[in-house]
């Protein structure tokens, strides 16, 4: 969070996690993931909102609009192609936002005007224009991207920014497509477009960068330095190929090296962690142990001499707290006999937002874990609340299974599907391994041919009594569904994540109630 | 690799994977491992192998001698306090490689002088040149890094350095130790300390970078742009807290941006994804898929613009090729009528090294599960030669096992295992779930209270006859353990995990064999 007391440039977080972020191959999320991976957005307040890309599918619209209706404080914008019907589309999906934004764009680089384009660039400036004066005639706040700007000609862009401008761009970005560009260029050209570009001081000049060097955080930076006022980015730094700038290392950079970066954001960051786990979670896109800022490493000091120097004084080798990104440490550990009082602090420590219905809800299987477990952490409270995001229609919900397996015995599952019309049905199946033929007998009460494209289980915490969470992605038809599950007894939690995959699977071809994405 | 036709200013590659990368929570390698690891390293090109720290533990003694007698192009190197027992021990440890090196170091800044060190700057000053001094008496290559450079005073810097320099070092080193510096400034040090530093031109100027901000990669690239000639770094970037800058990604960055960048280095880097999956098989340490060069995803296009440019145009959306980085595309199929032949082609090709033995024993393995899995897919054929790189002697071998597991019923799990003395023992525990229950079992063969401090499971590639590869931790009196294990049913590879992490358990108790490591 911005210190109040200081005065800064304050840049302009515009956060592409559902768009971008949600683009990446397998991190399709569904309408309620959405939801409340925008709400946590805003509550880590950031600028903007982009919700998606309302052309590429009704799916995709729905769930654009059903967040330009949900949240308040940050813009909610769409993404379109420079073609009226996507502009359309868009504005459609966002206009019921209290702060609805058009973000068109145009390729600009010689390659992509060639190939994909098939065009020259008169006409490519002729269409920027032409789609931002159409959606600036729908919309007051419409942001121009010339897609691959990295790679295109410097005097090309000035002169397709300033016809934005002229047109009616309020935003002008910059993206580095391709993450090509090294930090030094990136401010180069930034501070030529801010010089070159006719009418620069009636937009706003954004970047947005891809990491494919591993460079996004940096190119952003010195972006700032050299004037960008708004930066794009995701949560956990997801999105195509090796993704965007990731929101949390800007937001902490910026926190922590201001004064030398001459700017600041509106970033509350205490709620960086818990939007990383929410991300994490409703993508299944898991964050690498040494990630920096949400990796399960990043406050860990292990070799002797650091832990020594840790304990003379925390600065040695800490340049940011656990706490200031809303991780918390020493806390009173939850067992069976902690309270509901103490329950619905901890989980608003957490940052968690739950409703009190959902409260109860989780309180109860709170109880039953510590039933389980000796001790149940944090991490087992997020999976919990995690688990409860996903509120489809169950047209499949487990009654019970049974397993009978070894290595030199043939393994078999019976497992017992309640379904939406309030029958049962069970199945036996033989398969390699309990899990497999678990999987094998729902397939044959489901009645469809799914491919399993991926399947991770991971503990919750660490010991003998922890919860395993798993994940399953399964495809039919090019289409990909995600399922989460969450047991102690780790079959269980594949059975209940093969499960949640295919209900999301079911919602969808029940009506729009999934992402709607072929992805 | 670099292009032969190219003259260019040629970065020093220092790889510390084996020491500060193993010195990342949960990343301790044992002695089969870090050998493989520095076979990979000498294959990838690297300049120098940061192969330990001998005088932290006996193990790590060990494997430095081990690494040291292995590889014969990168110097070796071992890291020691500027303490002459320390000195003595790396000299030790290195003196019978090919081209010896000692890093000596001690800390500079304010915070870590008074807290950490409790010495004076003067003090600092003499111990530092008495250190190197001491080393180059016994070594002709040492190098001095001043802990905490970039929170140092610069003026102070230039004064230890040209100590270090006058005793003799060989190579001057500036590490950013706690990742809080930003490219800018990181430049403006190096160009400083080039100017300041009494006969800095006797010495090569390095950097080591850590990445708390995400920014190890950029720093790096900074500094070499202002003349840095070493860069320190690993595979993966691991390392402590956020790790360190990534080799694959400088590498990369310098490959493709060598020309603005005014560097290249000695990388092949079609060695980089072998590399980074031996890593991350043997460290446990997984890759996040959106990272950059070596993630899942860093080269596969999901959205449909973006499909549609790449069938165009490869060069719209690709900066780089897969095959650039050892990740090969669109290869023939293996299958259970595969021979031989393509069997070692494929290896070779996927940049695996095996023996004549290893890869007969890998090859029945490989028609093993070409009788159970239609196709096989290279990320089989590694995680089947990854798989054998611990060699370690068994104390304890799985003979078999059955589970009985179900919502409704207790798991129960009877495992028989073969213990050294050629004798087998059997017994059965309850649990919750299968895999728990499996466990306990084991645990009473074992007689001890193993604490399990991770557990993860992921498929080795998509559909239900996939591979499950299981990684497991375990810590006994505070020291930790990792083990994988692999089989096509997930149970079976969680039993075979967690019996490799007590066989390096018994393999370091019963002198020597595991990594010695107090982690």
């Amino acid at each position: 969070m911005r210190d109040p007391d200081v005065s800064c440039r304050r840049v302009i977080v515009f956060d592409t996690t559902l768009r971008d972020g949600e683009q990446a191959p397998g991190c399709s999320m569904n309408l309620p993931e959405k939801l409340a991976v925008a709400g946590q957005l805003e509550r880590l307040g950031v600028d903007v909102i982009e919700a998606g890309f309302a052309a590429a599918s009704p799916g995709d619209a729905a769930a654009i609009k059903a967040v330009a209706k949900a949240v308040r404080a940050p813009a909610v914008a769409s993404l379109a192609r420079a073609l009226e019907k996507d502009i359309d589309a868009a504005w459609e999906a966002v206009r019921e936002a209290q702060r609805p934004r058009i973000h068109t764009f145009i390729a600009t680089s010689p390659i992509h005007m060639e190939y994909k384009l098939k065009m020259g660039p008169d006409a490519v400036v002729e269409r920027a224009a032409s789609a931002v004066r159409y959606a600036r005639s729908l919309c007051p706040d419409v942001e121009f991207s010339a897609e691959d700007a990295s790679r295109s000609d410097p005097d090309f862009l000035c002169r397709v920014f300033s016809a934005a401008v002229e047109a009616g761009a309020t935003t002008l970005n910059v993206p580095d497509t391709v993450g090509y560009a090294v930090p030094g260029e990136f401010a180069e050209l930034v501070r030529r477009l801010r010089a070159g570009i006719r009418g620069v001081e009636r937009a706003v000049l954004s970047v947005h960068c891809h990491n494919d060097l591993g460079l996004a955080v940096a190119n952003s930076l010195a972006a700032i330095e050299a004037g960008a006022e708004q930066v794009e980015c995701t949560v956990n730094g997801i999105g195509e190929r090796a993704g965007n700038a990731a929101l949390e290392e800007l937001a902490m950079a910026l926190r922590t090296r201001g004064n030398r970066l001459g700017a600041c954001c509106g970033i509350d960051t205490t709620q960086i962690y818990p939007a990383s786990r929410l991300v994490a979670a409703s993508t299944g896109s898991k964050v690498q142990a040494n990630k920096a800022i949400v990796g399960e490493n990043a406050f860990a000091h292990e070799a002797g001499i650091h832990q020594h120097g840790i304990l003379a004084n925390r600065e040695t080798y800490e340049i940011m707290t656990p706490e200031s990104v809303g991780l918390p440490r020493n806390r009173m550990v939850l067992g069976k006999h902690s309270g509901r009082h103490a329950f619905d602090e901890r989980v608003a420590e957490l940052g968690l937002a739950l409703g009190p219905e959902d409260a109860a809800r989780i309180f109860e299987q709170f109880k039953e874990l510590a039933d389980k477990k000796k001790t149940v952490s944090d991490r087992d409270i997020e999976a919990l609340v995690r688990g409860s995001a996903r509120r489809l229609p169950e047209s499949f919900r487990l009654e019970r299974f049974v397993i009978n397996s070894g290595s030199s015995i043939t393994a078999t599952s019976a497992v017992c599907l309640a379904l939406r019309d309030g029958t049962r049905e069970e199945r036996v199946a033989v398969g390699d391994g309990p899990i497999d033929a678990s999987f094998k007998a729902i397939d044959k009460i489901v009645g469809k041919r799914l491919v399993l494209e991926d399947f991770s289980l991971e503990s919750v915490t660490g010991g003998k009594d922890a919860q395993g969470e798993a994940h399953v992605r399964i495809a039919l038809d090019g289409r990909r569904y995600n399922g989460r599950g969450l047991s102690t007894d780790i079959v269980e939690a594949s059975v209940r994540a093969y499960l949640a995959a295919i209900n999301s699977m079911e919602a969808e071809a029940g009506g729009g109630d999934g992402t709607g994405r072929a992805s």
